[in-house]
């Protein structure tokens, strides 16, 4: 059972209740081996936190765009081997798309030196992609060349409410083809989450003067300059405001207003938890979905569990919603919690009745093995047990993760 | 056998002698699918053209960027499963970078609906990657669910002139970290280049009032304007101009200009054909190795045949070099061609040497097969022989065609 930073979601790296497996702790294997500013290349160990990658990046004026909470004590190993998406996936794409090259020890303990750092290699099967995303069932990530990027000249933050799920679809196509490529983030968050933060939070307060149903926190980056950033920011909500998408926004005037928007969306999972109970999945529409989709699931869930409090938030912008739902207030939490999977199982059956996922960014881990049966093609099963079969005849990778017991 | 275009450059698509195998043309699979304008996808069948694809998006104002020279005629069965590399690989990446479902027909003839259209779905291996750059050895590639891309709201495309290979790399470097994921194509020629150009192209000219050792063709995006992406170009070619990277350039001034300067760049392949024999190679190097490893290449492949002509050209920024040799004026063409065997063994052992690759972005197929014995991880190979024998076990998928031998 590898095991790294061990943030994980979803069980991936940790043993089972027997006794009879043994955790393979890659913490030290953490050195950063290169780096090459012109080729936008860095060679890194599995046990090297994301937050050490993200900075010796910026110490040679690139980027490794990765932005997750763990980032201080996430490993490089784990984040490859969950593929972690974050809030800059919209511009950036998920873990996976930041690799060039793997270094991975076998099941039989052979070391298969993948680790490629050229942008075009077309010389075979492209089988970094089978350990990235693997959780670990495939072989151990011991090291990988990652890409950095070119950091944006200019970044601008804004805050917007709105009235209803429909309008924050509205802003989201307004902002994607208004500042394309530019357009890093678009969070959502719900009142009641608002409400939350400013309960539960150190220091917070209501980002917009009125209360409004629906929040986005979008970034916009540029090229050029902050200037730039902000004239595209200004644009998009000009022209949301004026045909009424929007009801209010506040662009950041500094980058400490900036984290301040973004730590409200940070500690969205943390103000959570003195509300009690709460059941949650990790789940992902196509984005065109999402504007029938949520207040369907929000009705379901009312349905299911009269005077529960859903409280989804997340990526709108990749259709990955963080789909929480915090138990009735005055209901016991062992009794809330105990409509879990009868909740959970209609969630994800209208999820994937629309074409969307149980598991976007989290992995299946041990926890979602079930649903793996349940919900995927059994062609794709087949496949998965078969590549499983043949790098892992014995079964001694991780046992009990991510493939379904058939 | 399947075949698409039939515009490989590595013999994937074309039959063995033998008489015994069977062509499987996907031509017939010719629609598109489905296109979600606010989740950026695009359904596509096999045997749709790049070209048709290209437009399809640009109906819908957006982009599917995949940029290569035979786009008329090419497949998606065959760009995916050769992961096509092209001209806009610095901001886009290659093919396998715009995808994000499959649909294979496998070898026993079950059809695996791999069609997600989700930016993010952990839900186990993520088996597409193997068939994309699987050049049909695998499965037979049906149908894709494509990324699209918001088209840039601006454009600036140059022509530089420079001395030596050292010039060349000084304006990568400024250009990249000044406009960042706004360059998107950074293509170089030399001199020799420039002459087949104005010798064998209809109605072309010299680019620059002077002749110069080196070109690069530059293009700019921005999200904002033609004026922005004007503005970027002049500030990167002016600081080049200043510190004596470049000699002189020239900023196109209309579309037309733009369409005269990439024309240039993209008969590159096509005026060599008039000089004679023509010893080719598909190689990349990271990029930081360019300056050392040209001068390199083209002294070694003129002691190899005294009066031979390195035409190198392509992808500077990617670090993928067409590395194509001209014959000598003079030499019987087939005398020339005889060397092909030594010296692209030659010049592919300098490639691996410097941490390249012996095929960047044209695939293995038929024709180089033994390069990939010899220069391959041996490690990498049986991992890749297996999973041949776990999806194809008798073989019947495009048999003689990128593995090796063993």
């Amino acid at each position: 059972v590898p095991q790294g930073g061990n943030t994980g979601l979803v069980g991936a790296q940790i043993p089972d209740q027997t006794g009879s497996q043994l955790i393979v702790s890659l913490s030290r294997l953490n050195k950063i081996r290169n780096l090459s500013a012109d080729g936008r290349t860095m060679g890194v160990e599995a046990g090297v936190t994301l937050q050490q990658i993200n900075e010796a990046a910026e110490d040679a004026d690139l980027l490794f765009p990765l932005s997750i909470a763990s980032r201080g004590s996430c490993q490089l190993g784990g984040f490859l081997s969950t593929n972690a998406g974050g809030t800059a996936v919209l511009t950036y794409g998920n873990a996976r798309d930041m690799v060039l090259g793997l270094e991975v020890v076998l099941a039989d303990g052979t070391l298969w030196n993948g680790l490629n750092r050229l942008r075009k290699n077309n010389t075979g099967y492209d089988l970094k992609h089978l350990f990235i995303g693997g959780e670990g069932t495939l072989g151990i990530i011991t090291a990988a060349e990652l890409k950095l990027f070119d950091p944006p000249q200019g970044k601008s933050t804004a805050f917007a409410g709105m009235v209803d799920i429909d309008k924050v679809h509205q802003l989201f196509r307004a902002a994607k083809s208004q500042a394309g490529r530019g357009l890093v983030a678009f969070e959502f968050i719900p009142r009641i989450g608002i409400e939350f933060v400013l309960k539960h939070g150190a220091e917070t307060r209501d980002p917009l003067s009125e209360p409004h149903n629906w929040y986005v926190l979008l970034e916009i980056t540029s090229e050029q300059s902050d200037q730039s950033a902000d004239e595209m920011m200004q644009s998009v909500l000009a022209s949301a405001l004026e045909n009424g998408a929007i009801d209010d926004a506040v662009i950041a005037q500094s980058e400490d207003q900036s984290s301040q928007f973004w730590y409200v969306r940070d500690i969205m999972s943390e103000v959570q938890r003195p509300e009690g109970g709460s059941i949650k999945h990790d789940i992902a529409v196509p984005v065109a979905e999402l504007p029938t989709y949520l207040p369907e699931a929000m009705a379901l869930v009312r349905r299911l569990v009269p005077g529960c409090r859903p409280v989804p938030f997340g990526h709108y912008g990749d259709g990955n919603v963080h789909f929480n739902i915090s138990q009735p207030i005055g209901m016991e939490k062992a009794a809330f919690l105990d409509h879990w999977d009868e909740v959970s199982h209609q969630v994800h059956d209208l999820t994937v009745s629309v074409g969307g996922t149980f598991s976007a960014e989290h992995g299946v881990g041990a926890l979602k093995r079930a649903s793996m049966l349940k919900y995927k093609d059994p062609v794709e099963l087949q496949l998965m047990a078969k590549i499983k079969q043949t790098l892992d005849p014995q079964g001694i990778l991780n046992p009990g993760k991510l493939l379904p017991d058939q």
